[in-house]
C-alpha cells in the first residue's frame, strides 16, 4: 500500500436570506454571521443569497484575517448571490449562468433577477487541487403545482454538465449550496448519479443537527409554518456534496447543522439552517488506484450507467412538459398580439370614417380613441417581449433535450459495450467515451 | 521511445452567412455546401451562422451517410448558429453562452438575438478523447471605433476559461470558428496564450489558399470591398486551432482555404472562405512525457506565465473601458427616466388645475394630454428596460474584471515561485495551482 497523508478541511454552507429591507433583521444577522465565521474559522465558507455587494464587502472586511481569500460571483440584474470565503488562495474562478431561471414578469418570485448560476473556485489544499462549486437553484414555491420544475431540472442538468466537464483532473471536488430540491427529487438524483458526488449527510461518521438533516425547519423563527405543510418536521434542500479521486480519498468525519436558533442570539442566522462538514482528505500515491479497485469500479459502473439512463430519460420527460408549456405560452402571446393588432386596425378604420365624412355632426370621441390606441400598442409591445422571451426559453429547453437524447444514446452504447465485455472478460478496451462521463472509474 | 500510432483527421470550418431571405442565394449555397461536404467527407465539419434550424435539418439529411453524427447548438432567440457534423459518435455536448453579446436594441447588428456561445462536443478518435469546440464571437462592425470591443474581449476571456476548465484530461483539443478577431488582436493573444492552442495556419507544413491565410477577401462576390478598407487584401478572422497532450501529439500536415469562389459554381459558398485542415494525431505512451521534456516545458512556461500576466492586464484595461461606457449608458437611462417622470407629474399637475376649477371656460386639451402621457409612459418603460439591461452588462463586466484580477494575482505568485525555483534548482514542488492553468506543462 502507498503512504497516506491526511488533511482536515472544514466546510460551511448557508443560504443567508439576504434581500435588503425585505428580510428581517438583516444587518444584525450579517453581524452575527460575520462574528461566528471569524470565530469558527472554517477552511471554506460557501454563502448563498448574499444579494447585496455591500453585504459581501462587509463580510470580506470582517473576515479579512480569518479568511483572507474570497470571491463574489456576479451575474444577472441583482447578482448570483454566491460568495466564497476561504483560508486558501483562490487560483481561478469560473461562473456558469443557467440558461433557464424563471420569468422576469414573476417579479414577486424574483429568481430571474438573481441570475442563478454555479460558481467554481480552484483551490490548492495541502498539495491537492480542489475544485469547489457553489450554487443556488430556482426556488420551489408550490410543490404540488411546481411550474418551475422544468427550469430546475434543466438547471440540475447544466449543473451536472458543468461539474462533469470541469472537475476532470481535480483531486477533490466539493459542492455546497441551496439546491431547492429534496434528497429524492429528480434533479438531485440526476446530479448525484451523473457526477458521482456523495452526500455528506448520508456519509458522515457523526452527525449533530436537525432530524433527518433538515435545513428548513418549523422551529426557525423566520419560517412560516403553513408553507412547510405537508412537511411538518422540515425539509432538506441545502447540501454539501463531495468526491475524491485516484489521488485522494475524502471522508466525512463529522457534520452538523444549526437547529433553528443561533446560540446566544435572539434569532437564527437565516431562514435556512447552516451546514458544517469536517472532511478528511487522505492523499495516496495514484498507483494503488489501478489494479483490482479499477476493475471493481468498472463493473459497478455498468449499474450506475443503467441508472443514469433511466434518470436522464425521466429528466427528458420533464423537459418535454416544460417545452409543451412554453409552446402554449408563446402561442397565447402570439394570439394576444394578433388580437391587439386587429383591435388597433379596427379602431383606425372607425377613426377614418368621420375623417372621410368631413363635416359630420357627431363629435369624434378622441379620448376613448387615444386610450384604446395606447392600450393596443401596450399589448403589442408586451406580447412582442413575451414572444422573444418564450422563444429563448424554448431554445434552451430544446437544447437541453437534444443534449439529453444524445447522452442517453451514448450511454446505451456504453451499456452494450459492458454487456459484451462482462460475460467474455476479454482484453477489449473499455467502451468509447467512458473517460468522458462522470461515472469515470478512475 | 514509445510506440506511436498515427491517425489522420480532416477538419472543416465555415461561416455559412445563413440569414434566411437576407443573405444572397442562400438555398442554392446550402445545396452547394451539402454537396461539397458529402463529397469531401471531412471527419469533422464545424459550421457557423446556420441561423435556421430548417437549414441544419436539410444539411443533416444531406450528410446522413457521410456524417452520421451531428449536433445543433441552440441558444438565444434565433439560435447560436453553431452546428457540428462528424463521422465519429458524439458522446457528450455542452454549451456555454457568453454573458455579453451586444445590445438587443442594435437589432440591425443582430448579434444579441443570435445568443453567441461556444459549443463543446466530445468525440472518440481512434481511442483518443477529442474535445472539439466551435464558436462564433461578436462581429466587428467598425474597427476604428469598435464599441463592441469590451464585449468581444470578455467573450474571448470566457472562451479561454471554458476551454481551460473543460479540456483537462482531453487527449486532443480542436477549436474551429469565426473569432471575428485578427491574429494579433488582444482577444486572440489572450485565447492562444491562456489555452496553449496553436494556430493551424502558422503551424501547417503545407498551405494552399488565400495570401496570409485571409478568410474574408475582396475577391469574394459577396464582399463589399469598401468595408474591407484599409485591409485591401483581406483579413483573417476564421481559425482552426489545436493542441495535443501527453498522450498524443498533433501535427498539421496540410491546410487550405477556398479562394473567393466555389469551383464549378457561379458564386462562393459564403462571404467567408472555408478552411480545411489535415491533422495527424500521433499516439504515444504517456511515460515519455515525463523526464526531460517536462522540465523543459516548466522552464518555458515561466515566460508564458509572464506573457499571460501582461495580456490579462491589457484585457482588464479594455474591460474597464467597457465598464465606464456601461456606467455612462446606465446613467443616461436613469436621467432620461427621471425627466420622463417629471414631465408626467407636471402634466398631471396641469391637468388637475381645470378639474379643480370646475366650470372654467377653456376646454381641456384632451388629445395633447393623452398623447403626452403615453409618451411619458413609453419613456419610463423603455428606460426601465434599458436600466435592467445595463445593470446586467455591468455585472458581467465587473465579474470578468474580478476574475481577471484574481488570475493575475495567482499568476504573479506562480512567477515568484518560478524565480525561487530556477536559480536554486532545488527539489521544491512546482508552485501551487500550476496544474489548474492552461499553461500546464503536461
Amino acid at each position: 500500500m502507498a503512504n497516506t497523508d491526511s488533511v482536515s478541511v472544514r466546510v460551511f454552507s448557508l443560504n443567508c436570506w439576504g434581500i435588503r429591507y425585505l428580510c428581517k433583521h438583516l444587518p444584525q444577522r450579517y453581524v452575527m454571521i460575520g462574528d461566528m465565521l471569524s470565530k469558527e474559522k472554517h477552511d471554506i465558507v460557501l454563502l448563498q443569497e448574499v444579494w447585496s455587494e455591500k453585504d459581501y464587502l462587509y463580510l470580506r472586511q470582517t473576515l479579512a484575517s480569518s479568511h483572507p481569500h474570497s470571491h463574489y460571483f456576479k451575474s444577472g440584474v441583482i447578482g448570483s448571490g454566491l460568495a466564497i470565503f476561504t483560508k486558501f488562495r483562490i487560483h481561478d474562478t469560473f461562473l456558469y449562468r443557467y440558461s433557464l431561471n424563471g420569468y422576469p414578469y414573476m417579479a414577486h418570485h424574483g429568481d430571474w433577477f438573481g441570475g442563478k448560476a454555479v460558481g467554481l473556485a480552484v483551490l490548492n489544499i495541502g498539495g491537492l487541487t480542489a475544485k469547489v462549486y457553489i450554487t443556488h437553484l430556482h426556488a420551489e414555491y408550490c410543490r404540488d403545482k411546481d411550474s418551475y420544475l422544468p427550469h430546475r431540472v434543466v438547471q440540475a442538468w447544466e449543473l451536472q454538465q458543468f461539474i462533469c466537464h470541469t472537475s476532470v483532473g481535480a483531486d477533490v471536488v466539493i459542492l455546497g449550496g441551496d439546491l431547492n430540491m429534496h434528497p429524492q427529487d429528480l434533479g438531485n438524483r440526476l446530479l448525484w448519479t451523473a457526477t458521482g458526488l456523495r452526500d455528506s449527510y448520508s456519509e458522515t461518521a457523526e452527525f449533530d443537527g436537525c432530524e433527518d438533516g433538515f435545513t428548513v425547519i418549523p422551529d426557525n423563527l423566520f419560517i412560516n409554518k403553513k408553507e412547510l405543510i405537508p412537511f411538518n418536521k422540515g425539509i432538506r434542500i441545502d447540501y454539501i456534496l463531495f468526491k475524491g479521486s485516484s489521488k485522494a480519498d475524502v471522508y466525512c468525519d463529522f457534520m452538523s447543522t444549526t437547529k433553528g436558533s443561533a446560540p446566544g442570539h435572539p434569532y437564527p442566522y437565516s431562514d435556512h439552517e447552516a451546514l458544517t462538514v469536517k472532511f478528511r482528505l487522505e492523499t495516496h500515491s495514484s498507483t494503488d488506484a489501478d489494479g483490482d479497485g479499477r476493475l471493481k469500479n468498472q463493473e459497478s459502473s455498468a449499474d450506475s450507467v443503467a441508472a443514469l439512463v433511466d434518470i436522464v430519460t425521466e429528466a427528458r420527460t420533464e423537459v418535454k412538459v416544460g417545452l409543451h408549456c412554453a409552446e402554449r405560452m408563446r402561442y397565447t402571446a402570439t394570439r394576444t398580439a394578433v388580437m391587439g393588432l386587429a383591435l388597433l386596425l379596427l379602431e383606425l378604420a372607425i377613426a377614418a370614417v368621420p375623417w372621410l365624412a368631413l363635416g359630420a355632426e357627431q363629435a369624434f370621441p378622441r379620448t376613448s380613441f387615444y386610450l384604446l390606441a395606447a392600450l393596443c400598442l401596450a399589448i403589442l409591445l408586451t406580447t412582442a417581449l413575451l414572444y422573444v422571451f418564450y422563444t429563448m426559453e424554448l431554445k434552451s429547453l430544446q437544447g437541453a433535450e437534444d443534449q439529453m437524447r444524445l447522452v442517453v444514446g451514448s450511454l446505451q452504447e456504453k451499456l452494450r459495450g459492458f454487456r459484451l465485455v462482462q460475460p467474455q472478460k476479454s482484453q477489449r478496451n473499455p467502451p468509447e467515451g467512458l473517460e468522458t462521463r462522470a461515472v469515470d472509474p478512475e
